[in-house]
């Protein structure tokens, strides 16, 4: 593995503003040897707070950046219109510099998107599409692609999201044969909207894919498929629903446990909090792209700086096997 | 109150049989005596059950149907092909018949709405939905509408849900101005799929209305609105990730208490059991209908009965006391 691995940071991107990730960023550096990052923002801005915060500086480099990307800003007017904003200026020294490993951003999803594209597709006809890998009840992971980067999805796109999906739980969670389904609002074939009835029979036809039918809402996370493929808005639901479901049950739990005095209540309360913390997952893989792209969501605490960059350190772990892999065959 | 209060029970569509609905039937009149029932299905395995039940016949009566409406049958096909199904008969006998107050069925829910429209419609321009109404965090409930009757939608079918959701809280929960949401993936009124921009300013516009925005999927059961408006294939995601989270928790909560020997957590988890029971609410709603015809799961177990039974029960003397308060005014 080339150590340490550099990591490119849009620091403007987060709903916090951008000290959360410079200080992100220094306590990842304490955590993780391995890791270095890119700064991208303002450059006076970050000086100052590195200088606070006892950065390790040789395992640091700031990019300057005045213009930053909003959450109003439409993704085809801001990639031409904001070159110099953090977030394009990240993406593009990831797309030039070889150096450059991955990047994370909390921006806006669709400009990260349309910005990804233009400057770090893979293949230009694969439409990529936001992941996220959640834990199942039978201790399996299940990646959910899309989870909200295109909203509105044709069948083809949905295709895509299902060889991308796959691709990425067999290099990085090392499934041979990774098992996709099609989220619907039930399990037989003749379920769903017009989008899901439609690309059904094109998964079902691709023989690269293991396409094991329909899944409804409530097994989404049951461990049966190691790939759930539906468009952004229903991802978006699945993802948001289930947080919301799980803060407010544990949220019950903590008043139920105060109200009855019992600690041991209290305990599970806290057990509960560690497995559920949706919000400390990280963020969601940008798939389809020639580097890893994190999305880390808006209001992202600085904790989240040192677990996506385990993540990339998992990918570059893999990817270093893999390479060697195909050397040696 | 006229009493007692007479419904139909189609007792063909449970996915456990017909004894299932007969067995429910017998228990709902035990303990609720302002309830009677007609049985609709084969009249000799009726009467066969009712006799081995200890059935109270002076508030039962048998209507003879043998056909079947299954879960394969299409709604505009099986309303025309199949009028002597239990389905079809009980919607008939519901729209004909005075002394009938409201319908349960565990059925094709395509077949029940189309069937419902074909019988009962009130206005015919209306597109009737499938409702549920869900208990929410601060104590409040959420009329969530569509959940599954109508998977593909028009911005017009989400606005008449808008206008159904709102007179059924108003005219059930006593609420006077109900608070409608659009569920969507982000607040911002500029969020959502191509369905909620387009819907976003019909509801907007419409002054009977008491508009109140757009809601992410993790808000969704906050208690924020009282009518949440979607089409049939979110809502069913809504309702489903929300079973499958809370039914996901409990069992780890049960798991954690066994191996930590609490009975403090193990109390904890009954109660949390009674509070997430999504499948003992009884059955969503068909809103739009001259008569309430309630939709119980398909695989709903026989207490069910009594609790839609109850349901019908509440909603027909909150209909006594309306229709007193007109004639006075």
């Amino acid at each position: 593995m080339i150590s340490p691995i550099k990591v490119v940071i849009d620091t403007k991107g987060s709903d916090n503003g951008p000290s959360v990730f410079i200080s992100g960023a220094a306590l990842a550096l304490k955590k993780l040897p391995d890791i270095a990052f890119v700064l991208v923002g303002d450059e006076e801005f970050i000086a100052e707070e590195c200088s606070k915060l006892d950065m390790p500086m040789d395992r640091v480099e700031i990019l300057d950046a005045k213009d930053e990307v909003t959450n109003f800003d439409k993704p085809g007017d801001a990639i031409f219109k904001k070159p110099n904003s953090s977030m394009l200026v990240a993406l593009k020294a990831l797309s030039e510099r070889d150096d450059l490993f991955g990047m994370i951003s909390a921006g806006n999803t669709g400009v990260l998107l349309a910005g990804g594209m233009r400057h770090l597709s893979k293949e230009r006809r694969v439409r990529p599409c936001l992941s996220a890998v959640l834990p199942c009840q039978d201790g399996s992971f299940t990646c959910l692609v899309d989870t909200g980067a295109t909203i509105d999805c044709t069948p083809e796109m949905l295709h895509h999201f299902a060889l991308l999906g796959s691709e990425f739980m067999r290099d990085t969670y090392r499934i041979e044969n990774p098992k996709v389904a099609l989220l619907s609002n039930g399990a037989e074939a003749s379920k769903g909207n017009a989008l899901v009835k439609e690309t059904f029979p094109i998964l079902a036809e691709d023989e690269r894919l293991c396409f094991i039918g329909n899944i409804e809402g409530n097994r989404a996370l049951s461990g049966e498929c190691d790939v759930l493929v539906c468009d952004g808005f229903a991802g978006n639901q699945v993802f948001k629903v289930t947080e919301g479901t799980a803060t407010r049950i544990i949220t019950d739990i903590v008043k139920y446990a105060k109200r009855e005095g019992s600690n041991e209540v209290l305990a599970l309360a806290n057990h509960l909090m560690s497995v559920y913390d949706i919000g400390s997952l990280g963020g969601g893989n940008i798939l389809g792209l020639k580097k890893p792209v994190i999305k880390a969501r808006g209001n992202s605490g600085e904790k989240v700086i040192t677990s996506i960059s385990q993540m990339f350190l998992n990918i570059a772990q893999n990817k270093e096997i893999f390479d060697t892999a195909k050397n040696t065959i």
